[in-house]
């Protein structure tokens, strides 16, 4: 048997992009013609053979369901996984997990090596990269050919399909509000770059509060951060120059590096600085103080994504559920209700 | 085409054990005739396949690396995973993980799902109820079919593969000559349950030191923990009755709920009682004492596994290395080098 020739072979060997390959094999207006036909007639040659998920969805289940994550040395989206195991192995679904490590690329190399035939459907929270990129076509070419993919926190209104989402705004608005509620009043956010969807929203949740409570909103008092060992500098100066007296966080290691900053420089926590961060994980039950935290409830999340693939999957096996009118899938968002976990970090 | 009946269902269906099942299907003695006869008519009735793994390797490579390992949110395996993504990466492979969840079954399961043809080798630590049920025939399987087998941490001597430890019973004996190089005499272990490979190693390396330096070895001084969330009253009742002045802890969050209860009580750490964790992770970093441990170098760990399954793949592919004499494979157990990390915890 001849060996198969993958997306990343190909190309490698016409040097372009994986997703220029994926693009072309799907005949897509996107790319050129004449890289197009360069691509099919490489692929042709090798014999390369795209995903017949759909062929083989009327065949047979795996009873498997794929996870793609973008990185696992991280508590919430472990947390997310062991939801997914519970629900999953009470129906007596397998879990296979891949991670793209933030990287696009391997997003879409992960869901071709899935796709083909191992599972029956996704669990994802997508990449960084893909999130900056807006490329989600190895996405819609899975649901198109009929897979089930239902996506977590980290999702994209660009595909439709069904996503499990806490709403984000509301979270970083209440633990603003709940900040203010406590007398303060020169309080920052430090967050990732904007490109990935819940940064943004917090940001919108943040701002909201502090407009709806006449304080002053300065772009100043918003600190991106792409990587946490070297922000010391970054943070050192906000704290300093700017006389905070809160800092809401979007995760934990934010949140305990912001409190070894802040004692170094002699400021007090939470006398001086209070903190909060989202993401309650391993980090702010331990340090000290303890941080106050957002809940985002990893379990709940894995659980209710794998309940509603599966319901999904059952579904697919059965029949197609149309809205008769639109001749539309009908997907569901479902909310998770987020609550703050206060602790020594702010009061 | 018809669905293919699994080892699990059969199980189900018999009312036996998956280890039965498989066993019965091997045709072992441990399995009395009747339900081994019982257990194959079931199967050939339903036309079980088993794996054809050997079939399967002459005709087509995967280029995939199946790991399985025992739980997620644990920053070691996660940090293994990262090492064995980076090598596999480069040298053109995926990566696919499954959880055991350490549970014998779950990993019988998993083994079978990704033997199936999903990937060429296995990176593998041994669930808890493994090493307790010495059962390894699922893994003896996969490896008489041809497919090669890593294990890494919690492996075991029934096995004739590669693996690739740490030298844990040099390590925990290392640590503890550093809390008596600094004039502490009580010292305590707190440690998981026996049937761990790793902990019944740190154990000896811990009782070796005490009697080398001619301190007295108590059986009291050391603490068997199975859950961490209950065992403050244990930990408690050791630093009040022993007078401890140091304790080596075998993970992360048994030296800081350790550090918690002592502040409870009123003792110092490091003055009052000195600690040492095993494995370097994140709560290690940003605890308050910063805790010493003994890094386990996680990455390197992932990074060896991955070279020494992919040397072993390369050459299953071309030819198999025999030992002439003895016409059996030759194995290696890499031993990587750990190092204690100094903190406050201890100075």
């Amino acid at each position: 048997m001849k060996k198969k020739v993958t997306l990343k072979q190909i190309a490698r060997e016409l040097d372009v992009s994986i997703s220029t390959v994926s693009k072309s094999l799907r005949n897509s207006p996107e790319i050129g013609e004449e890289t197009r036909l360069r691509v099919q007639a490489f692929a042709k040659f090798y014999h390369y053979k795209p995903n017949n998920i759909a062929l083989s969805l009327k065949n047979r289940k795996t009873k498997t369901i794929g996870i793609i994550i973008p990185e696992i040395v991280h508590h919430f989206f472990s947390t997310v996984i062991n939801g997914i195991e519970r629900i999953a192995n009470e129906n007596g679904y397998s879990v296979i997990i891949c991670l793209s490590d933030d990287s696009f690329d391997k997003e879409v190399l992960n869901m071709e090596l899935l796709a083909n035939g191992s599972i029956d459907g996704f669990i994802m929270s997508l990449s960084k990269e893909t999130q900056q990129k807006k490329d989600f076509h190895h996405i819609t070419e899975v649901i198109n050919q009929g897979m089930p993919v239902v996506m977590f926190d980290r999702v994209t209104q660009d595909i439709n399909c069904d996503k499990v989402i806490i709403d984000d705004e509301l979270a970083a608005y209440e633990a603003v509000q709940s900040l203010i509620d406590k007398g303060r009043k020169n309080i920052a956010l430090v967050t990732t770059v904007d490109y990935v969807s819940v940064g943004k929203l917090r940001t919108d949740g943040y701002t909201k509060a502090l407009l709806e409570n006449g304080l002053p909103f300065e772009e100043n008092l918003i600190i991106k951060i792409e990587n946490v060992d070297n922000c010391e500098i970054k943070i050192g100066k906000l704290l300093e120059d700017k006389a905070i007296d809160a800092v809401l966080a979007v995760n934990e290691l934010f949140a305990v590096t912001i409190i070894k900053i802040a004692n170094k420089m002699g400021l007090k926590v939470p006398d001086d600085v209070a903190v909060i961060a989202f993401t309650d994980g391993i980090i702010s039950k331990y340090s000290t103080p303890t941080i106050t935290t957002v809940s985002q409830n990893g379990i709940e999340m894995g659980n209710i994504a794998a309940k509603v693939l599966i319901e999904r999957l059952e579904e697919v096996h059965n029949e197609k559920e149309f809205d008769e009118e639109e001749e539309e899938e009908i997907y569901k968002t479902v909310v998770i209700e987020t609550h703050l976990i206060e602790r020594e970090s702010t009061q």
